[in-house]
């Protein structure tokens, strides 16, 4: 228990120790057989937390569309605001999507518990930000300044999602393989966490080609949300 | 698997079908009988996750009543906002109205696909824009410029959704029989239908009139909402 | 099906009666036994969709707490701003109280119809609007003009609320008394509806005494509030 | 019942016994065998309630991350915005970290009654308050004037939820011991609040540290959410 000596920060620290011992998941599992009715978090809560999360974030979206001032012509000033359009459908469906597989990552569990808690955290807080980096692109995009380093914080937001959801899929599928719901093969593990990380590809090229061209980079995020959303990303014509 | 070619937006379209393919619920299904517990989504989730985008939408309207300066004459200040009252209403009943029909529509199935969870997303989509249209024809009604489109939108996005909504109805109905609860004839199905598209027929003359009087425009759309609340509007008195 | 004829506007409304038919719950429950599955919403869907909209209602309360610009003394502007808390708190437990009584209520009915549902809706839209009116009286506060005008609103939108809550309360205990969860006795009914309208009291009050002090509205709406947070409220000790 | 007597204010509160009794959770306890199904309130819908409201709180926290004007220079704006995202940062993780240890303390109990609600709603009312708390510390860091105060707030903020959460803890622990779902010893129940009281030090010496450096103050809040989210703070690896 004395892990930490000497400053204030460890004496902090070693006192924190105390405060998450004592209602902590794990903490909870470690107070035996008699309270033994809590071990882990059912995934059931930690879904409903996560689309809780997640159906705020992507409701929030709403707000970046601003109503344009009623002293200009509305026709207009609505006409040139489709960045905004752009981006808030780009978001919604690549938010949607992320649920959607979020919900296939989770259901593959049978309980949760403090690390992985933590990951999906993790994944929630990059999530949540996904609104100011929809309203950063859309205030600045047509705009001769800044334009550039906003597609960038887009795309790079979304890439940092996918490296947080990345991941909690390793840390599930590999350390945690003993908590799913169902036996996978090693093999099969592995075929699932090269395509999640192969998906990060293409954020990475959308975020680097924020430096040539910002258009291109909503553009890649667009078709990759519109593609997502084809039956034929569902891989279900391909299944003979 | 070699769908593209050539280009890099090619390129990138192929490597994002490895991405869709590892996490997808098609996906997931396909991974076979061994991992075979997760068949489609839940209709419980989905309409969990609609419930709280539906909810959050609805409750974000209030955003649009905005607190006059304290510097005017607060009750003629009030007064003159009565449209963003009336908006507001309509549209929380609206939203009200499509969230219970949202769920006797989902209540039909077994378990969603990824295309019904993809045309859901749409209508999600269309639901989280009514606060903008809703707040666009606050602030323009009664104003000179602008009034009639923005009374176009405001209808306009009603329409969209009620589009939306019947197009996921119509591939529930139709494509996807086989996924429903209970069987239901091609004659009950075709009923069903044809109602949800004839649905339509206000909203597109609401969203016509708004040439002529964006009042006109708000009054059938508030008409309609007052019409669906009433207990006639359910059929309970045309059962005999 | 001719309920109306000779103007447009019952052409529309005729033509809605057909919208609503094809998907409300009521008409679900028309289609008869074959695809019988669905006779009303249960409760559990009810609540929470309720849960949710109260949820996201009382969260939102936060946002009419403002930071003050930097360019002024933090510590005084801050102080100043104390109506806003006082709202911020008042609303937050009465909406909270609202949420307990609304479970209760809704936990004595065993399904929920169109008219429950379409009552439940408008209780929500009150619910919704307390944002509002929270803002409303934050802002006018301690300013000479329009605090009456606001202080009225304020506990005028708690009225509001409590009506649409009396009304659906009196609609599910009389009208629906065959929906109930458990049989209740004429004498019961009446009682839980007599002290759900002798709530009203305190709230028509406060609104009245808002032509003579904004103070004492509030002071009543944050009493009202406090007590009911006490234990004594609960009436546990009353039972012997 | 005649509790208070002679003011208006006690014949405003005597009325308002009225109410909560009508409709509060005792009160339905109250109406005997016969309505018997209601005895409290599940932890399923107090936890799905308080999920919601934490989880809109914590996606609430990104309206504080705003968007520069586009007539300064981006890259130099969002540089010169570090607080917000650290703010940002500590605060989510800190109330993910509270809804997983509220999970735990509410999943220790069978029912919620009356009291157990109030508690928890005032806990909610300060979770409900940290968004505005992040957003003073995010304006006024790196400002001279009111940046000690703000940092006092902020992370008095966490310690006024910190110190809620010990209240409720202690609560159900030992007036409410017989409600828990499966017996602990007093001595087990004794640590457990121990451990909870002891976790308030860190956020006490935080909010005094924020008179001599506002900077001390943000870094050890978010050193707490950092170490909290570490595996060793789950106490995993000193189980043996």
């Amino acid at each position: 228990m004395q892990l930490f000596n000497g400053t204030l920060a460890s004496l902090l620290v070693s006192v924190s120790i105390e405060i998450i011992e004592f209602d902590s998941v794990a903490a909870a599992t470690r107070t035996g057989p008699r309270s033994g009715e809590f071990r882990g978090m059912s995934t059931n809560r930690l879904e409903a937390f996560s689309d809780s999360v997640i159906a705020v974030a992507i409701t929030l979206l709403v707000l970046n569309i601003s109503v344009p001032k009623p002293d200009g012509h509305l026709a207009r000033d609505l006409g040139e605001q489709w960045p905004v359009y752009a981006a808030y459908a780009t978001s919604f469906i690549t938010i949607g999507i992320i649920w959607i597989n979020h919900h296939v990552m989770i259901g593959r569990l049978r309980r949760a518990d403090h690390s992985i808690l933590m990951l999906n955290l993790l994944l929630l807080l990059c999530i949540g930000v996904l609104p100011f980096g929809t309203s950063l692109l859309a205030t600045y995009l047509r705009r001769g300044q800044g334009e550039n380093l906003a597609a960038a914080i887009y795309s790079g937001s979304f890439l940092l999602m996918a490296i947080a959801f990345s991941a909690l899929n390793h840390h599930i599928l590999f350390p945690k393989a003993h908590m799913l719901r169902s036996e996978l093969s090693s093999e099969d593990r592995r075929r699932i966490l090269t395509r999640s990380v192969s998906g990060l590809v293409p954020y990475v090229v959308a975020t680097a080609l924020a430096a040539v061209s910002p258009y291109a980079t909503l553009a890649i995020c667009a078709a990759l949300a519109g593609f997502y959303a084809l039956p034929v990303a569902s891989g279900a014509d391909r299944s003979a």
